[in-house]
């Protein structure tokens, strides 16, 4: 039959990132494109005997229903995590979702109406865009600068809009790596008392910092909890443990998290609990903190490998700031050049990245791509990087 | 602050099964009240192995992200699985959900608009009617009987509210227990082409039937799949292997399978690939035909129990139909008695129910009861049943 589609999810485009995941899979192309993380350092043994302790321990009990609001134990463990980052939340401040994805299309269901207006950096976290625009929301960019939101921007577009929601990613932002300076951070707080805006805090990558002595604190651990807080924050072990896993979580004001319960009742009950259990006993047995230096240090260096394979090709309107996190580098490409037509070239010469037109939420800026530096590495980025150069040399010579 | 929500989810009432569940944890409660699968059946080292596999095989590869579709092989062995039952469809006519909860949240979310008419049985699947709260829809409840909807009541409302979806459990409703005739599925079927109003057929618990011999036709499998068809069909795992795996599926037109994965990617990307692919190892080195045989005996005998224990209470104005498969049984209570209020006088003897109202999309029957006879089993259902009993004959004595 001839099957009529709901008018938000027609609009919805599919991720530009995952169609060319789907498109290069199995083939001999080096993708830069996904936001994979590094599979070698996956903790595997850490994670089988970790399920092997949730069937010793919970024995047939552990393959029951569990909880809406996710596995307590789990949620206890997290809650003493997020305190040592100065983000203090009791466990019914605090949902487990699949994935912090899972987070932001609970907040956006309980909090917005169609036709509502969200603000969000210029450019921003494409699946992001996909949930507002599945919910049939307006998005609003404001200017952003390598300090963040431009905060007089994003007051004059408060008062414009009177928008229900501001969502943002302070630290290593993706598609840009960027990390907020304090002052915006504080900025961004005091719009959302002053305007009764609540804000989204996107922070899926606030582990992976290059800079051990590092200390970006989250809007959350900033802003003024009295009466539930404005900052609804959400994080995931995607990127310390593993995605597979499929575990985020959300805290903030009770009553949004108990709303948010109500709604993910009814879009899936609960998310996995064998992963749930899992990561419980991981962070009982492991010391994750020990496993995300590595992280750090690993991703640190690749960024600098990438960097340098990009620097010595000596292109001198090539630019990017040097990411202090984070999974990307965010290129600035010549003028006049759609890195959409790159693609298409690249893909040829079996190398991939993402266009970052996808990114932005309006007026694209063309001439802009999105290349991981997590995923591959060594020789084999160096191949990569050099046939990216290759197509993007033709594509100068060509323009 | 002061939140404001969407007033869909503002409207949306909490599961009262989950409440109950939550008021009755770690509590010295018999509870008739969930949807739980039996504990003791669940194969434990089966699923154990499973895990062990997926590691083995897939070392650090299996904890990387996955399609938003689901695991392909698992899809592959599922297709083999549903064409041995007449339902044939291939991988990409297919997509792996966190339970069937999630196919029914993205059915409704590609497929409905706010505002528009969804027709179901009367009573159905209180998780459904959430769903469909969740997304605004109008629900319009069909006269329904102990063979299913009635189709010229059906023929009816399709004419005056033009509904865009129809949605049915045919086989082990939930609450009812009923199965469908075959009069009434042909019927309903031919209403559908008719009147070009897809069905989403809801089996969670086709498998599990307490006649061995019986064979209860899908809906999915005697519809013209010519252009893909006019049933969604979605099914899971949780009452066959575990809930807490919480891998769904469901199979129909390439075309909605394909917009409910853009949907998908957008509400958390994929589901669980360690669940997944557990369940892709368990279908290749476990009988999961002979374990349901075990469960199929151990349910109906369960079934029998329970329904010998309120017979021997010799009511005459306590009714119910025997079930031929699924977890429930569905009692009527005399004329005039609240079931809601009787909850709270058995919650005080220490047992819970559910009481039928949840299950009305409009007008409640409160004169309803949903007890489960899987969870509970020899004498602490006897025991169980025995408290039931005395808060009802209590009730009756009042009243």
């Amino acid at each position: 039959m001839e099957y009529r589609f709901s008018s938000n999810v027609e609009r919805l485009q599919s991720s530009a990132v995952r169609d060319i995941l789907k498109l290069t899979q199995g083939k001999e192309i080096i993708s830069f494109a996904g936001g994979l993380p590094a599979e070698e350092l996956f903790p595997l043994d850490a994670v089988k005997e970790a399920t092997e302790r949730v069937f010793r321990t919970g024995g047939k009990n552990s393959l029951q229903y569990g909880l809406t609001e996710g596995f307590l134990p789990l949620r206890e463990q997290l809650c003493q995590r997020m305190a040592r980052k100065g983000m203090r939340a009791e466990p019914d401040e605090m949902i487990m979702t699949t994935g912090s994805q899972q987070a932001i299309d609970l907040i956006t269901r309980v909090l917005m109406e169609p036709g509502d207006i969200v603000l969000v950096e210029n450019p921003t976290y494409l699946a992001s865009l996909q949930v507002f625009n599945l919910s049939g929301l307006r998005v609003v960019p404001v200017e952003s600068d390598k300090d963040g939101m431009v905060i007089s921007e994003a007051e004059r577009l408060i008062k414009q809009h009177k928008p229900r929601l501001i969502y943002v990613v302070p630290t290593f932002g993706n598609p840009t790596g960027r990390v907020w300076s304090m002052e915006r951070r504080k900025g961004l707080l005091e719009l959302s008392h002053r305007h009764g805006v609540p804000i989204l805090e996107d922070d899926p990558y606030g582990d992976i910092q290059f800079d051990e002595q590092a200390n970006y604190s989250t809007l959350f651990s900033l802003d003024d909890r009295t009466n539930g807080g404005h900052v609804l924050y959400t994080s995931t072990f995607s990127k310390t443990v593993a995605p597979a896993l499929r575990t985020g979580w959300a805290i903030g004001s009770r009553k949004v998290i108990s709303m948010m319960a109500k709604a993910k009742q009814a879009a899936d009950l609960h998310s996995s609990t064998l992963d749930q259990q899992t990561l419980d006993q991981l962070l009982r047995h492991f010391s994750l903190d020990d496993h995300i230096k590595v992280i750090r240090r690993a991703y640190g260096e690749r960024m600098q490998q990438m960097q340098q394979l990009l620097a010595s090709q000596g292109w001198s309107d090539v630019k990017w700031e040097q990411p202090k996190g984070g999974m990307f580098l965010w290129l600035e490409l010549p003028e006049g050049l759609d890195a959409e037509a790159l693609l298409r070239a690249a893909v040829k010469k079996n190398v991939a990245f993402v266009p970052g037109a996808s990114f932005y939420a309006a007026e694209p800026q063309r001439n802009t791509a999105r290349l991981n530096f997590t995923y591959t590495t060594g020789e084999r980025m160096a191949a990569g990087i050099s046939r990216f150069a290759e197509a993007l040399n033709e594509f100068l010579a060509r323009c």
